[in-house]
């Protein structure tokens, strides 16, 4: 099987960026990526869009077509398809992309995010992100998936899991990366104080253990042209991606407050890039509730886990650095961009270009991208060779 | 590169099913195609669900997720990813799940598409199917799918390209095919005055130039494991799918009554296939609107297609037959569903089981998936060795 590179990666500015459609937003990041990997419109094969909700928070569908439209590929009648895994649907497309190039049927493909989801009030926002519970056991009798991630929160701490300053560390990780991240949604310091003592959303999840509603777009172009790839000022290999789900209910599971999907498929995709664990240099993973962000930690890195929230681990200088970027949620969560930013920012750090937040020589990315509370789940090993 | 086949098919009746949800209808097509297939849940390696518009019509996202969980094989945790592209969702997904297996990730992954279209009002279905146009360009001031159709039409007889009874002439030929098959949504024979004089939507198309908002599900179970290949009972293969994309808004393109991405794809699946048109003995395409259709004939097969619908080539017992199944038209149009099941027909007609509306010995069927109008286009290569 052939290899498939990272050539070029770009990304808009996350937040409520009130001035910009849908549709500029996604141009911009994929103008950036074509022209970061030193290639031209005509050389991409396919286009892979991601995009979780834009039926409902801008009545477009067809929105990989769109992509293509204001980048300036349609000319070219490239195939344009969208991926849809709740807000998994960023590392899905990227999976996907790396997939069928790996086939042999492309050879160079953008893969794309965008979520504008600024254009509706919050509480409708909210309603659409509960798309991805389940409509018809969860939603329909009132759950968000706040309160859903709220549930998994007071049983972890029954079971003795862990306490609640474990999980109220990771926005303090996030915070701090993002404050040094120029596309940051959010640039502020906070202390763990903060997070526990905030307004709360759904007891005891507060404002703070929830990323927030925001607009972006990322993308990246891949390859596996050995030409394209030496040309390339920088190349990044993907050395595995997998995927795994769960059940879509909370209620179905046999244990609420673990995710049996996330182990399975960061399992698979060490087990595909011929990596353990200790071989990993950094992590970026889905903190879209901090609650969530914790238990993702248990089944990637094992027990430990928990006890690494309570000393230094987790910054961008220690031992195991977590969420460079700023993770979802102080970088920002526009839904279906999440996965690619993530893929996006493993590329800048192996690439030794991440500025101030620079993780010191790392060779190994595992990148985690979730769909709803542990539905969803794909891993990605971005690296060196 | 490995060789994929079909090993099993299912599918759900197509029409005005009230008493069935979204999730009965998927697992229902789901497990048809598993039993058919001859293998167990947990032989499947993964699931693909092409869906247009969930979110919209029954507030449900991460459909994937919700398949796997209702066709009992999330216990496996295997992956479950939705592939949207506008009404071509079911051929694209097939296209993804394709090159997935191709890539050597997957042995055996089933690709399911359900929609539920009827538990809105059918004018709120209408502007749900407009999110397959441009959001900002064109439904915005008012544009239906059925409208923009009507403008292609006339500018098609304007041209001189083709008359009224050419491209009315198409419905006639799938209802005719629909009363044949057990699972079509309509089964009544129409005359071509039917067509021409029946209540319009949008001069001069009238109801029965438009393909009807339908429930359904359909699903195909797809493998390149040799032994599974080898105890299927009638293992058919997929020779090649590739897909185009043309400008999302009409007023884009360079010609408003050609449809370039169609022949685009057309010719990259018959090349990557190893063949040329004349060894394709059947079609399905996509007949959303009859003008639709008359104007994806004329890229697939040539200006001959116009003169062709003067006569009888396109019935099943005659030189090209087309749409045997009845057509999106006829055997009904739940959008992300159409695709696979255009793939089913296929099969069905290969094994020459299709009863009563057999074509006599096919090798080759091409079928063509077609999101928005020409926006999306993706055609797939089936056929016996």
């Amino acid at each position: 099987m052939r290899d498939v590179y990272i050539l070029g990666v770009g990304t808009t500015k996350f937040g409520e960026l009130w001035d910009l459609s849908l549709r500029e937003l996604a141009s911009e990041a994929g103008l950036k990526a074509i022209m970061d990997a030193g290639i031209y419109a005509e050389d991409v094969d396919a286009l892979y869009g991601a995009n979780t909700s834009g039926g409902q928070f801008v009545d477009q569908e067809q929105i990989a077509a769109l992509i293509a439209d204001y980048s300036g590929i349609t000319e070219l009648n490239i195939p344009s398809i969208r991926i849809e895994a709740g807000s998994a649907s960023g590392g899905a497309a990227l999976m996907q992309a790396y997939l069928a190039v790996k086939s042999g049927q492309y050879s160079t493909v953008v893969v794309g995010g965008v979520e504008k989801m600024t254009d509706v009030p919050s509480e409708v926002a909210t309603e659409i992100i509960g798309g991805s519970l389940d409509a018809e056991w969860e939603t329909f009798f009132g759950a968000t998936e706040c309160s859903i991630a709220a549930m998994i929160a007071r049983r972890h701490e029954f079971e003795g899991k862990a306490k609640r300053e474990n999980y109220a560390m990771l926005p303090v990780i996030s915070h701090k990366h993002a404050s040094m991240n120029d596309t940051s949604h959010f640039k502020n310091v906070i202390k763990i104080e903060d997070v526990i003592n905030a307004s709360p959303v759904a007891e005891p999840l507060t404002v703070f253990d929830n990323a927030p509603i925001s607009d972006g777009a990322s993308a990246l172009v891949i390859s596996a042209d050995l030409k394209k790839i030496n040309n390339a000022s920088h190349p990044i290999k993907i050395k595995s991606s997998s995927a795994a789900n769960d059940f879509l209910s909370l209620h179905d599971r046999k244990s609420v407050d673990s995710f049996r999907a996330v182990k399975k498929s960061s399992d698979s995709a060490l087990s595909l890039a011929g990596l353990d664990i200790g071989k990993i240099d950094a992590l970026e993973i889905h903190d879209s509730y901090s609650i969530a962000a914790l238990i993702q930690l248990e089944e990637i890195l094992g027990k430990d886990a928990v006890k690494m929230t309570e000393g230094n681990d987790f910054y961008f200088n220690s031992s195991k650095p977590l969420n460079v970027s700023g993770g979802l949620k102080a970088h920002g969560n526009p839904l279906g961009t999440s996965g690619l930013y993530q893929a996006v920012e493993a590329t800048v750090q192996l690439r030794g270009k991440a500025g101030q937040r620079q993780v010191k020589d790392p060779r190994n990315f595992l990148i985690h991208n979730m769909g709803g509370l542990g539905t969803t789940s794909v891993s990605t090993v971005i690296g060196v060779d």
